[in-house]
């Protein structure tokens, strides 16, 4: 009998990104298509079961589909939908997401979760994570997500949205504010918007040189390319980044003793600057039992294909 | 044939309490035996499995013991050994107390794990948390302590010592130094022990009048008899503390999205003082989607055999 295999899906604001993958998480068929050309989610959702069907049938795997996972915006495991995502724009209101999609793809059934933890459960099943039992998944992206993992399973708490790390408070008092409405959230401070924030105030508040003064928009790529060469407030930049990261783990150790933090996602890449400052603040704001103890790790997944993964983990459970 | 018992063992610095227990939580037979008395843990153990004994043939119990569940500081689930209490005369190192007391008591299995994870197992098998898959125990007393329960099960994390929230950082910078080493622990300000030193720290820094002035040594317990009697500066110390804790319960919400946060011991007898100020900022610093929505509890337990009921839970599922 052919071997069983699984789909993955990212939803994202502008594209979904969909891919036939095997056990081992070799990604057999991709192909991607827009999100944002739909103001309601029957037509994209037709769209998205028609591309599947078009990688099924490149990838010869026709009744081998075990399953289908997805990672999205605000998914909620429980309940297979998609409620009030901001970025999706069919996705303001309630979304029976998983639903609609199993009843396109003739009744395979489809897992759904909020991206992080898709990222999770796709690091644990193919990547850093692998034999893992009990680890934190942080994605440092646009923003931060986190995807929690105890006894080998996600939490997803009682309603479904448990993982919200991202929105736990940094900073306590006067802190920036956060697109969720609150002030002082981590990634207010430590996405990759918050770093090229953090470079911009910094730049407006001293008189420190830097390469970063010549440029009109800064991104957290610039903040990086900076670092690379060496551009002290840059360095610094990153600095503070990865002491907030590292104060903030040590809260975390201290809830679910994990033995990794994993981090993932387009701002993880400069972990030459961050690795120290998050250990350093790590080890001391944890409690002596923990110090030097719980490993700080980076995805392993390619990374052109880990949200196709991530999502496609999902399905391997159902 | 007679219904299964289990025996709940509360182990703490001065005194152990025992009790043999039954399927409702009724205590069917509890005696108290000293623990300071001893400097190793053999002849404490040989005493301890006397007095378990004594109350079995007492609850007309014999044969009908299925488990024994032991809530000690430091107590480590996985491995059933008390590691590095200071505040046990015979557990500053590493101690084989599941399998000590087992072998004493005729191979009736074990199960140990510290004081505020039995608290949470108690609450959910006899107290406010029946039925409650996601919920948060803190536990106010000397220090504050935590259980934290998802899909039913106690956090143990990859060590067996997960659930140090009474840890987590209530002030980042130039907090108060806790007993742990650390600065800024929760605890260190919502403890009973921390509402004492807020008193005394406020005492000293204002000018307020105050009953509390008139006092000697401040403990937890004046601070509320003074609140009680309308004393203002009291009444400002409970809503001090209970900002603090709604600040950090928000941020555990956003880790496990708990059902409820049930709250225990000496100080949350001062529930009409902490109520009102933990709820509002609970809402104030946790993410829209949980504002007003997660419960805040507090135990069910009758005070007097709260102890021996949470570890005597423990033991019905062994």
């Amino acid at each position: 009998m052919a071997q069983d295999l699984v789909i993955g899906i990212d939803v994202g604001g502008q594209t979904s990104k969909c891919g036939v993958v095997d056990a081992r998480g070799t990604v057999l068929a991709q192909t991607v298509i827009r999100t944002d050309t739909y103001d309601t989610v029957e037509p994209y959702i037709a769209e998205l079961a028609e591309a599947l069907n078009r990688i099924v049938a490149e990838a010869k795997a026709e009744g081998r589909i075990r399953g289908i996972g997805v990672g999205a915006p605000n998914g909620n495991f429980y309940t297979g939908t998609i409620e009030s995502a901001p970025n999706l724009k069919w996705g303001h209101n309630r979304v029976e997401f998983a639903k609609l999609l199993s009843e396109q793809m003739n009744g395979i059934p489809v897992s759904l979760t909020n991206d992080a933890n898709a990222a999770a459960v796709g690091e644990m099943t193919y990547g850093a994570a692998r034999g893992m039992k009990n680890f934190i998944m942080i994605t440092l992206g646009t923003g931060v997500g986190s995807g929690i993992v105890i006894n080998g399973e996600v939490v997803y708490g009682h309603d479904g949205f448990a993982g919200e790390l991202g929105h736990t408070a940094a900073v306590r008092h006067n802190g920036r504010a956060c697109g969720c409405g609150k002030t002082g959230c981590l990634e207010a401070y430590c996405s990759a918007t918050g770093v090229a924030r953090t470079a911009r105030e910094w730049l407006e508040m001293t008189d420190e040189p830097s390469v970063l003064r010549s440029l009109d928009k800064i991104s957290s790529k610039d903040v990086y390319d900076a670092a690379t060469d060496g551009d002290k407030l840059a360095l610094k930049i990153f600095e503070f980044t990865g002491r907030i990261l590292g104060e903030k783990f040590a809260d975390f150790i201290e809830f679910s003793a994990p033995e990794a933090i994993v981090l993932f996602g387009g701002l993880a890449r400069a972990k030459e600057f961050l690795s120290e400052p998050i250990q350093k603040a790590m080890d001391a704001n944890v409690l002596p039992l923990w110090r030097g103890k719980v490993k700080l790790v980076y995805s392993q997944l390619k990374e052109s294909d880990a949200a196709i993964l991530g999502a496609s983990a999902l399905a391997w459970e159902l």
